[in-house]
């Protein structure tokens, strides 16, 4: 129940900071399911205190390897407490579907969830910062950076890149049906569940985009009505290729 | 610029802890505009802390007037440190659209969220304990809990309901199209929104389903196609209709 499997480089260690403790056999330390789970996704919460109280802020991030990256401006609350390092809960959650079943207790969701915990940090070396500036744009959109006009340096200063290596994570997964107790399944009451997907629409072209410019091969993954899940993972796996 | 509106019934209101840092003119502090973020959503991330460390929790969430309600059982790690009230920030996001523009600095997202604080405690008082266990039910599905298998003491006990009254908060949004800068317009690069939305998928019926067990009309909000977005404010409007 609690072996530490932390000396299995496939795994995070387990401690009771990353423990999954509610229906804990949905729960996972497995790297490559952590990552399955950051990878099929652009929006995550991190959380993080400040003289006691707690914060949950939105951001968009991404993965190196076993490090997590975001970013903001020099404007931003959190910024201001992030130069000595601060601990950090950054965590990705997908809605999966809402599952309806014949009970109050038994209604439950399918998602996938990771929670990744470490210590937050500007990055200041200017090569990684660099490098960070480009990663956000071409982890999403393949290459696309060498398209873009150039990065400023008044634009790189205004930017602030944090990162955070990924000392322990938990993924936790509910994928299934309905789940009711044996003597409920009798009860008639329609039960199943609803799916949820997130897609994409159709691109809306900036109103002024020079005539001449088609959107480019390397956006093909973001074709309407594929999921941003598949688009995303597609993408990551591009951009670790190109790396 | 810092105008306290705390005096305004439609506004939360403001200090540090909620005032919108970073691009402070996507902010806002009124009510309504709080709650329409949070009534379009059923996944939210809370942000607590324990002996020092932020912990990011997902979990599903619903709300009553100002306060707002999410549950675990007394396995959770949170709910050890809840007894006393614990200061607390839960967030919902939405992620409507990837916004790609000439440079990398003007790539955004438009998205909605809303973050509110409080100090979250556990509902203990026996009538409002069973109200929010019809409530988590008949929020999403309008009038089911009656239709289901009635709740047993034992899973009352079971379940532990979280309560938080607003006591701050603050949306922030992005909706629009490119903003590059007037001197990139004429780069020659492929611009635009990519738009995302959440829909809901085509049923998937418990396969124990009795047979005569049709899908009844309260789920009607939930078919194939819509978003999950316009389900979800439909289904709060019935439910406070119904209350």
């Amino acid at each position: 129940m609690s072996t530490d499997i932390s000396s299995d480089p496939g795994s995070y260690p387990i401690s009771d900071r990353n423990r999954v403790k509610r229906l804990h056999e949905r729960g996972s330390y497995d790297r490559a399911a952590v990552h399955a789970i950051l990878d099929a996704g652009m929006l995550c919460h991190v959380a993080y205190v400040i003289d006691g109280q707690p914060y949950c802020t939105p951001t968009l991030y991404w993965r190196e390897g076993d490090t997590l990256y975001w970013h903001g401006s020099s404007a931003s609350r959190m910024l201001r407490h992030l130069k000595e390092g601060i601990a950090a809960n950054l965590t990705v959650s997908h809605l999966d579907g809402l599952v309806l079943a014949r009970s109050g207790f038994n209604h439950s969701a399918n998602y996938r969830s990771a929670m990744c915990f470490g210590t937050a940090r500007i990055v200041e070396d200017p090569d990684e910062k660099a490098a960070a500036l480009r990663a956000v744009v071409d982890r999403f959109y393949p290459d696309r950076s060498a398209s873009l006009r150039p990065i400023t340096a008044q634009e790189i200063k205004a930017t602030t890149v944090i990162g955070m290596a990924i000392d322990q994570a938990s993924a936790k997964i509910r994928a299934k049906g309905v789940a009711d107790e044996e003597e409920d399944y009798g009860h008639p009451v329609w039960a199943g569940v609803l799916p949820i997907r997130t897609i994409i629409g159709e691109e809306q072209p900036c109103p002024r985009l020079l005539p001449e410019i088609a959107r480019p091969e390397e956006l093909a993954i973001y074709r309407a009505g594929e999921t941003l899940d598949q688009a995303l993972r597609d993408a990551q796996r591009a951009y670790e290729a190109a790396s």
